[in-house]
């Protein structure tokens, strides 16, 4: 199954020059996500993994059956205000602006072996802010799972300490 | 299974007065967390459904399982800014603020049978205003499901007139 043809390029969003990846025509075909899941499973299926970290907001759409699929435990990270109980944090940069990631202070043991799930790689300031705030709480990044990687936005080497994968490359 | 034992009531959260009913403990139980997703499927599958509709951003973590467990559509509704391709959007009121609710323009089609799936049912600005949405694209609303119902929050009677159902009541 071409999976690239559910995904539609919209340019200058969300801002002016930046052309955005609109993975909403996956969705809204079910034979299409349900492929998309699948064999994103299957990537984080080829190691011992404990829990699926999901970053807000649409790192849950892919992450949250991806747990459900594989029965994992699944862990949130959100944007400041968002997590109820006490949080640690941590600074990110964006392929366009910056922010802040926060984790339930409790919410990973050490040791967990622990699958980062979202939908696309960019530049990778999100992620690395993700392994910061995984790291930073004595627990494993074993793997790192996108729906699709944007290699033409960062070096070839990214994360290369890491076990990356995705279906899709750009 | 006794889910209510996964959910956390949090007080002063977002803000003083209020007690948040925190759901991420069940996410962090792999056996919680897919009883929940399945229980919630057999709701949706009471009804002939098309589509689950999936509000930003808790609602993705139970709608995106679900539409993956059930074959269905998953369109999602996202505050502004976040959707990008041509939207339509409505104004909502919620326990604690208001805000603006958006659809992609062609997600839905005419007469959809669609299913709204959701954490947690509070006051029920939220729902009515992807109600709206949906009916606006003249789709139709078959289910609306709910990990929880807070019925102290709100009269009996809310949404009387649709498929209202939750996995738990307080």
């Amino acid at each position: 199954m071409d999976l690239k043809k559910y995904i539609v390029d919209v340019k200058d969003f969300p801002k002016k020059g930046v052309t955005f990846k609109d993975i909403t025509p996956l969705l809204n075909d079910a034979s299409a996500f349900k492929h998309a899941i699948d064999e994103m499973a299957k990537l984080i299926l080829k190691n011992d993994i404990d829990v699926i970290v999901a970053p807000e907001a649409r790192g849950f759409i892919f992450a949250a059956p991806i747990a459900y699929a594989t029965k994992k435990r699944l862990v949130l990270i959100r944007k400041p205000g968002k997590l109820p109980r006490a949080t640690v944090k941590t600074d990110y940069s964006l392929e366009y602006g910056s922010g802040e990631l926060q984790i339930h202070l409790d919410d990973l043991k050490p040791n967990d072996k622990v699958a980062i799930v979202d939908d696309v790689l960019a530049t990778g300031g999100t992620t690395q802010g993700i392994i910061n705030l995984i790291e930073n709480q004595k627990a494993i990044v074993k793997e790192i799972v996108f729906l699709a990687d944007l290699k033409f936005l960062h070096e070839n080497d990214l994360f290369k300490n890491y076990n990356l994968s995705s279906l899709l490359e750009y």
